[in-house]
């Protein structure tokens, strides 16, 4: 449930209206009492915690059957909108998938739904439900996760002074896709980073767990991106330190400010951001990397304003810019 | 979440066992806890009696943009997923519809939004969210539905000697199909079955609360294809009598036979279909018809066996056969 990819521009502002007027909710008493939180979060969620992400995987826009296995398909699909739960820190439940393929393409169905199953497997959900029906040429997939948060962690808490951290390691399925489309093969680092994704659906809940997590965010945008959606649900700014931003080593293969780059503005390494006050994190950054082989790294921190700006190492500070993946931007073919 | 489309033949049963084992459900017992209908009835129905639905409508498979405003795609792809939520008998929450249409689009998706909130507010359901983005061609849509059903009824609790009844009048949006295929202009009412469906949500409440359905299920497939349904999932046999049948006047304008095929084979009509104890609607069939200003109408029984037939005004019965919507039948282009 974002409304990040719907585009910088004036062009989409009737859609955004849309959304924003379901925003302000309902009226009607007894659905204001079912609706905890609408539009604008990584989930919806509804009565006693029940949060739900819905997310669309379109072939040749979100993915190329030359690139992947039809289980990768489905595995990165369903990956993404679990990574949407952990972005709740919610417990996954189930998922549903809505899948259109061309005719006889028996196969090509069976391998995605096996992936699907197999990444709701690893995450602890159930496969609830399928829907499937033809499409024309290209794959549709679309993913429908549901779990619970009885307390939600939202975008909007960050709150200045707060540290931003984030887990893994940034840039790896953008470095996939790089290579695809220069067209060499990935490394077997950057194609699994890109393929198999894993929702941090432990680590949020572990996170959750020890009252640290005051605002909380997937990375499937790219870091920079990220972040600013965090910091405008917040009302605040965000400075992150370039030098502190965790890339990961299939991105540093090429030149540092390319990997930088990747590991910015790159989306879909399906990590998690989060504000935690000051040192709080600290004390238990050593025992999470223990316990998840998992790197937890400060990146920057909350302040006055709005957006996000870099540090570079020397000190100069920029604002972060566009760069993320914008389905409507323009600049792409 | 049906899994009617995924045809009758062989090449499909590897995604049948896929979802057949989730079927099974989880062997985890907090996620047991959780999970009260998987894969197979027209809902998943998770804790206190969530019910979730995910519908996919994809252009020039289930409708054509020359047929349509943009409104009309939205509303009839939300209206579709929330009879789902009518067909367990839930009371609407909310909606969340993941839309991807092509670059340059921003009228298109924005009327396809406008169609999608239109039907949640007419069903009494909030927009919880939305996801754009971009399709290299056709525009597809995805929409979940969530409710509250409690008490969910389902397809499994038909038994020998209930009755059979349907809402409303049958193969309406079968006969606006049926022109625009033939290159002529659809009547106003057929146009309106196909474009602006009714989910019979109200309907469905009003009949729960008296008690008398025992399994129910709505119409998407065409009548003799979701009795079907209702009959494998209660084990049972249907006996529909033909001339019992609600023919929708739009679907009654050409030849009697063809008029019977598109309401029993048309789909998309979006009404209700019950199992009710012998004997139990008929006192109530003319309360609901004033409430509702919609027919009510028994259409056949309940009998021991498998599969639906059909009973001719003379007598003479057959099975039902096929003939209902099927993605992968072969038959068509």
């Amino acid at each position: 449930v974002k409304q990040s990819p719907l585009g910088a521009g004036g062009e989409f502002d009737l859609i955004r209206r849309i959304l924003a007027g379901a925003g302000t909710g309902p009226t009607e008493p007894w659905l204001q009492s079912q609706i905890r939180a609408g539009p604008g979060d990584d989930c919806a969620v509804i009565r006693d915690g029940i949060a739900v992400s819905v997310d669309m995987s379109v072939e040749d826009v979100h993915f190329r059957r030359d690139w992947l296995e039809p289980s990768e398909i489905g595995y990165r699909s369903a990956a993404a909108a679990l990574s949407d739960l952990a972005a709740m820190a919610a417990r996954p439940i189930g998922i549903l998938a809505a899948l259109a393929v061309p005719r006889r393409e028996a196969d090509l169905a069976a391998g995605i739904m096996e992936g699907v199953a197999a990444a709701a497997h690893d995450s602890g959900a159930a496969l609830l439900g399928g829907d499937l029906s033809r499409s024309p040429d290209r794959v549709v997939l679309d993913v429908v996760a549901l779990g619970h948060a009885p307390n939600p962690v939202m975008r909007s808490g960050a709150r200045p002074g707060h540290s931003i951290w984030v887990t893994g390691s940034l840039g790896g399925a953008a470095a996939a896709v790089a290579a695809w489309e220069q067209g060499r093969s990935p490394s077997a680092a950057a194609r699994q980073a890109f393929a198999r994704p894993t929702p941090r659906v432990a680590e949020a809940a572990w996170l959750r767990e020890r009252g640290v997590l005051h605002a909380l965010i997937d990375l499937s945008d790219g870091l920079a991106g990220d972040a600013s959606h965090l910091a405008a649900a917040s009302d605040v700014g965000i400075l992150l330190d370039t030098a502190l931003v965790p890339v990961h080593p299939a991105a540093a293969e090429g030149h540092p400010a390319a990997a930088l780059r990747l590991a910015l503005h790159g989306g879909e390494d399906y990590e998690l951001c989060l504000a935690a006050p000051a040192g709080a994190i600290e004390a238990l950054a050593e025992q999470f990397r223990q316990t998840f082989q998992l790197p937890l790294t400060r990146v920057g921190s909350v302040i006055r304003g709005s957006g996000v700006a870099l540090r570079a190492p020397g000190g100069s500070v920029a604002p972060a810019g566009a760069g993320g993946f914008d389905h409507f931007d323009g600049s792409e073919p």
